[in-house]
């Protein structure tokens, strides 16, 4: 007892002796507490209050949810309705609670899989019922484990298959349990049918009250959002293009090579925001039209709603997005090509990307407002562009090698041609005071970096320095090339979004109705509304 | 009446009069049912084989999820086990259902969600209820119907928070189940305490169940399908640069433009195929990842699972997909640099491609053996490749018009000059034989591409023939010049493998684990492991 009486003693007398000491601090530190749970409770409220100003129909969907859950509580609260269902009435909440989600369809998809899993299970469970009541007691045991065992594995397995899994998965999860919860409580309860017919009654009542709720009041259409985020890609895609190319050619003129190594770490790069999402965008748009396959036709503009050929248009876009990030790849290369051969061909990569961006603008335009694209404007302005560019490709030749012409095409030196190119090059490089200049800036940036990385990877910087010795033209080429390259994706876009103007029965293009939407957007696009709420699964 | 029993008469007439006919017929159409049920039947079996036979842990799966309803519908079954739990058994059969997945990481995440929610929710539907029971029935009543509307809006609302959502989405929902149903019970079951207490008693019970499932027999670790998906990444990609760098060589030694375009509508083409798992993987890293990180440490490797580290090789692993994709598309745009031009670049091309493949499938070795990887494989012959390249395209100077040096570098011309190209562009093509030639070739394929299209988009094939006329070496510098960029790149993923390797605490590199794993696969990857069950989420 010692010690601890010793401990109390010791206790105590540190009480005594920093009593008022220990009180102030204590009180100044709860002080830092309630103003530390003051900040975080502020910055929680605006973090909500971002949420829902973000999209609306998130508040609303959430008071949905609110009302459905107290509406089908009344069948448990109320004396009339609660006579008629019984005990029975907390499966219709446990039904709302799981099938209500966000979009109309995604609410259809799981409470019809809901239903039809119940159903389906509860036939089953009769069928072995039905057998097993011919056997005693034990038997009968044995037979409900066997049963359990056995569709418990089946059902299982069966969800691997991909088109099970895609469209019934929740469907079979539901038939399982709604199997073993009827043939397990067989066993114990007379009266089987009356669980049965139970459960599928309330279950139906809440997928009904689900229905209604995402159906009629303010509904949110999986349709709607997978039309909505076609748009926003569309756009996404014209100004990450347009900008790209700015950007290329605007890096020399002000901040040199370390502006665009910083950009490159950087993910807040609106280029790379515009792409992004398309990048990305394969399961949501799969999720969105499996969703909006199941709802019904609700809308004036849309005969049959054609959510293939959104996936199809989804799966060119990001076929042109990854065009558009080898192009934005270009931006962050090591090698650069010196800033007198760009300017050569400024205007004509320029007036390119506007026509590219123009195009898209007006094919996201085309898809906002229901309305078959311009038939014109798709053809004449992008072909004197590609010829612009090809007229000003052609009048500087031997760009290749990226050593005579490097003085705006002015002054032609005699070739100095070997097989051998490390002597041939040096010889020649050393003409060019551009060029020079130039040298000289990148052995600082070279520099650089190499004094970052040494400590990582001596090798690698090895590497890196090999391929700065390679042709300046180079990149550039390969800038111009995946230009042209995106012309030629972009055919494929613009087919399947006409291709999608016929099967949703887009209106007929006026000119009237054009004039003043075609405006080549260079802002940044607005808010992405299929990233407000993935239709999850989560139960 | 007359109507019917004339129809009744007219079919009892038919009967009669082709009654034979109708047999033979009605039999042989029986067989044909028959016959195309057994197809159905056996179609169905060989898939049914096809899926375990891809991956046996899906039949092993099956059997623990049939083992698991067995044994816990014995809680119903066994008369001794039945006195202790009594009729709520049932709520662990269910929790069984929903909570054992394929993977230990996942049953986990949603096991605990499962009792976390269910805890929460007991706790605060005791406040609720101690509140409602200081006033009277009809007060009671609209009390839990607030309480009910309220706490169902906030928690909906709360799943809109990204965070959220990711982690503990389930569990917001288990929560918001399990309120209603015991504050809704409360107003007519007296001793609310005994059905939280059983429901959490029954969940615990079930989930235990699962966890002891999942994590002892059998267990298929999220963390481990991560592991092996990045593998199976890196192996695809190496696998498809090199097919890539290949088939572009090859393409005008073989079957020249048409086979190009056949391969572009070909989605079973292998290079595609290796490289398609690497596109779309975020997602699926993000799951895995997410699961991986409620594992247990639970190898003799990993001292602590890196999951973030792999999500980050995941994200560089992407960014060299897209160079690859870009490459990719060199093989198939409208464009294409003349044979003979690219015969001058086959072999350091090649040679570049093999070294990164080199590389990349060393790193693959590397994680898989959980080793790191070799220091010097990952400069030296790298190295030499760049400057081989390096060498070759400085040796061809003037390519960049793709006029001079078609002839293999042999002959070369006087050159002629002019600002206006149009013109010094035909004069100069005439000279070329092997252009020529090629460009005969040219536009049969042109014709027969119009032919094709013509009927679709008149405008476009405009375009297409605009950017024919541009310079021919012009695609070429595009390709080497991404060949070059996926050696940029690969010094990305080379830094985070490295990292990785530092991370999972890999073992040292020794030369004699090394001898015999590096050859380069030039083979078709194995399977992706990866995509055999994607951890749904689905109740």
């Amino acid at each position: 007892m010692v010690p601890k009486v010793h401990a109390g003693g010791l206790e105590i007398m540190g009480m005594g002796g920093g009593g008022e000491l220990d009180n102030e601090e204590s009180s100044s530190s709860g002080k830092i507490i309630i103003l530390k749970m003051k900040r975080f409770a502020s910055k929680g409220w605006v973090r909500t209050l971002k949420l829902g100003r973000e999209d609306p129909r998130r508040v609303i969907h959430a008071f949905k949810v609110g009302l459905s859950l107290t509406l089908v509580s009344l069948l448990y609260l109320l004396e009339p309705l609660f006579k008629g269902i019984g005990q029975n009435a907390i499966w219709a909440v446990m039904t709302v609670v799981v099938v209500l989600e966000f979009t109309a369809g995604a609410t259809l998809c799981k409470g019809l899989n809901r239903g039809l899993g119940t159903l389906l299970a509860g036939l089953l469970a009769f069928l072995i019922e039905y057998i097993a009541n011919a056997s005693g007691r034990v038997c009968h045991a044995l037979f409900i484990g066997a049963a359990v065992f056995l569709i418990g594995a089946a059902s299982t397995y069966m969800r691997f298959f991909p088109y099970i899994k895609k469209n019934y998965d929740y469907g079979v999860v539901i038939f399982l349990l709604t199997f073993n919860l009827i043939t397990v409580s067989s066993y114990r309860v007379e009266n089987v049918l009356k669980i049965a017919h139970d459960r599928f009654f309330t279950i139906a009542i809440g997928c009904g009250i689900c229905l209604l709720m995402s159906l009629l009041i303010f509904p949110n259409w999986s349709g709607e959002d997978l039309h909505n985020s076609t748009v926003f890609k569309l756009e996404g895609l014209a100004y990450s293009i347009q900008a790209c190319v700015h950007e290329y050619f605007k890096q020399h003129d002000e901040h040199d090579i370390e502006g665009s190594i910083k950009s490159s770490s950087d993910h807040e790069d609106p280029i790379y925001q515009g792409y992004k999402a398309v990048l990305d965008s394969k399961s949501t748009d799969e999720t969105l039209a499996l969703h909006a396959s199941w709802e019904p036709r609700h809308s004036r503009y849309c005969y049959r709603f054609p959510w293939q050929q959104y996936v199809k248009v989804g799966a060119v876009l990001r076929q042109f997005g990854y065009t558009v990030v080898a192009l934005h790849g270009c931006l962050r290369t090591e090698i650069q090509t010196p800033r007198s051969i760009r300017a050569l061909f400024k205007d004509p990569c320029i007036r390119l990307a506007a026509e590219v961006s123009k195009v898209l603008s007006e094919l996201a335009s085309s898809v906002r407002n229901r309305r078959h694209c311009s038939p014109e404007i798709l053809s004449d302005h992008l072909h004197e562009a590609l010829q612009d560019l090809n007229t000003a490709i052609k009048s500087h030749p031997r760009l290749f090698l990226g050593s005579d012409d490097t003085k705006a095409g002015g002054q032609h030196k005699k070739q100095s041609k070997k097989k051998t190119s490390s002597s041939s090059l040096s010889s020649v490089k050393t003409d060019s005071c551009a060029l020079q200049e130039w040298k000289s800036k990148r052995m600082n940036y070279e520099e650089a970096v190499l004094s970052e990385r040494k400590s990582l990877r001596p090798q690698l910087s090895k590497m890196a320095i090999t391929s700065l010795e390679l042709s300046e033209a180079l990149p550039f080429a390969a800038f111009a090339s995946l230009l042209v390259e995106t012309v030629a994706k972009l055919d494929l876009v613009i087919e399947e979004v006409q291709q999608l103007g016929r099967l949703a029965s887009f209106e007929d293009f006026t000119h009237e109705a054009r004039e003043d939407e075609v405006v080549v957007t260079c802002e940044k696009p607005r808010l992405d509304v299929m990233h407000n709420h993935l239709p999850s699964h989560v139960d």
